[in-house]
């Protein structure tokens, strides 16, 4: 079956530009002397975290309790959730861990210290904590030289709850527009994680893990002395906003929505598509990009090659986007009924609400089509 | 059960609020001597169809073939796929019409016209086509004075295909911000597409339906006359948006975003909830309203009572939204693990990624559960 014969819109995945992808980062992380969990938030697929799972680790990242269900359930063992749990996540929490014997989650106050070790000590399954550390995204996170740190490696090992490690994420390295700033980031990150371990390490706690890592940072970083792995994500495959700060090239984008052409206007210059801002998302991040606005998405054939020129999603509704122009559209090209393929701005926010996807290998065949997990 | 035991991130339904806001609707489309065709691309389940349905017409709208063939397996027999179809929806869209005889799907074009001729002369089943009429949106349709309108319904008519009608939608009164420049548009709705009903059936042919509609039309709409439906959807739940232009008030806003708070940050004025931009949606529309940016969503209380004060979701990443304000948060109203209700600015990108809502009826006691769809 081809992509002209399958119905849209569409997630699609290019498998030769994925793989390259994943072999790319682990083969960095291999260089750096480290390890890699690679972050599945983003295809949510246990296909997908089969070529991406570094063999000299075996454990992932994800961002939901139900992807980790879902991978634990797969039979992944070690399934870092990297978001702060709160008290009434901790019974599926645990229920994961039984299943999934490296589950662990992060923390990042007291009071959750309190909470995890009175539900451990209630007689409940424990699993491992990391404390997360701000590396300077200021979202989550403790400052590497706060007290705090301590206090909650002392509540947990008094209720007898592991300690996973310390860990980050440099995600201010999206605001980063060169190859210079992103690896100040991924250096910041690093210090900052590295330090907090040793001063729980001063403390008398044994920290195993030391994990830090977004995509721009892993892939510009110079150094991961003292880290024991890499975490990043959307290096797999990449997005308009990833090759517009230098995670990646354009070409090496391995996801793309499949769209046909339903309706022409030339008297406006215009091709509308049944991609909107559903299958594609309302992301704008590359609005924020020096090298100019991408809208919603950049048009490219059915093969996935930019030859229609630089052709965009100007605008979207609920399930129309408008294809807008400068320059005359290529209407004979696109004539209702043909397809399109758009390169997401952010490709997480655009995977999401795609339950399933139907992976390419360079060109229009398809040759599998694969399942995801969507929501909560 | 109570909101307090409900997984977060979730999406939640007041009852009480989403069955006044259909019951106004529906006695709108009756004060003007008209009926009402639900639009069921924001809910996209069959529990709230059902309330939503006026009597007098028994149909609904819906925007994907997905809802179509989830609405025709839940018996609803008149179904409006309100956006054009191309050829190769059109197995899918004939094998719906078995099932659901009052299936029908909208066309602006010959070379559509042509292609469903095709298919049914080939001995497929008919359905009937909604000639879309761009009444100012300048998205899909064709100016109600366009001769393609006579072409169509020639082509059609030649090959045995119903014309089902001439609709509308006046997207274009989302850049209205009066009741009047709302009204206006409603107007130029009606005026569109009856005047092109009035040139087909002076042409020859018959045109049993004429349909036009958004909710603010809809609501500020002072004529129907000529229109055999109103077709609407958002007004059964509004959101912030609907709201800042006035379409509903902001305490009838019937959904929200069930939220758990994950980490406080007092240095930093900063609480941090555990829906993020999947959750809520990246949509922004409210940053156009003259009365203020409201970031990523409006929080609440978890009885869905504005007692925090005006506290918006003011960042997000993918599992994270991050509230800040200028005067001190509540942080001893919101300890770590603390549901908020957030009201979401566009609620049909807010809904569509979440497969199931939690039903509420004054207050956080949940009173049902209920599936809904995702995606295609």
């Amino acid at each position: 079956m081809r992509l002209t014969e399958a119905a849209t819109p569409a997630l699609i995945l290019d498998r030769g530009k994925f793989r390259h992808n994943c072999e790319r980062m682990l083969a960095k992380a291999r260089s750096l002397g480290t390890r890699l969990r690679p972050h599945m938030k983003t295809l949510k697929s246990i296909d997908a975290a089969r070529v991406a799972i570094d063999p000299n680790h075996g454990g992932i990242a994800v961002s939901t309790l139900k992807e980790a269900e879902y991978f634990a359930g797969h039979g992944i063992a070690d399934l870092q959730y990297a978001v702060c749990i709160t008290p009434d996540k901790l019974p599926q929490a645990a229920a994961i861990a039984v299943q999934a014997p490296g589950f662990s989650a992060f923390i990042d106050s007291v009071e959750m210290a309190e909470a995890v070790a009175g539900f451990v000590r209630a007689g409940n399954p424990a699993f491992g904590l990391w404390i997360e550390i701000d590396s300077g995204e200021h979202r989550t996170g403790l400052a590497p030289d706060d007290d705090r740190l301590i206090q909650i490696a002392a509540i947990l090992e008094s209720a007898g709850v592991p300690l996973a490690g310390a860990a980050t994420h440099g995600g201010h390295s999206y605001g980063e527009r060169t190859p210079e700033g992103i690896a100040g980031v991924a250096e910041q990150e690093r210090l900052a994680v590295v330090s907090a371990a040793e001063r729980l390490r001063a403390a008398g706690f044994a920290v195993p893990g030391v994990s830090a890592g977004s995509t721009p940072t892993s892939v510009h970083r110079a150094s991961a002395d003292g880290l024991t792995e890499l975490r990043a994500g959307v290096y797999m495959v990449g997005d308009l906003f990833q090759s517009g700060i230098g995670s990646l090239a354009e070409d090496e984008i391995a996801v793309s929505v499949l769209a046909s052409v339903i309706a022409h206007n030339p008297e406006r210059n215009q091709i509308v598509v049944d991609a909107g801002g559903l299958a594609l998302s309302k992301d704008r991040s590359t609005a924020a990009l020096a090298d100019g606005d991408l809208g919603f998405g950049l048009v490219l054939d059915i093969e996935g090659e930019p030859s229609l020129g630089r052709l965009t999603v100007a605008g979207v509704s609920q399930e129309h986007g408008e294809i807008r122009g400068a320059a005359p559209l290529p209407f004979d090209r696109l004539p209702i009924g043909a397809r399109v393929r758009i390169l997401p701005n952010h490709v997480c926010m655009t995977a999401a609400i795609h339950d399933r996807y139907l992976v390419v290998d360079e060109g229009a065949e398809i040759v599998a089509r694969c399942d995801k997990i969507v929501g909560w």
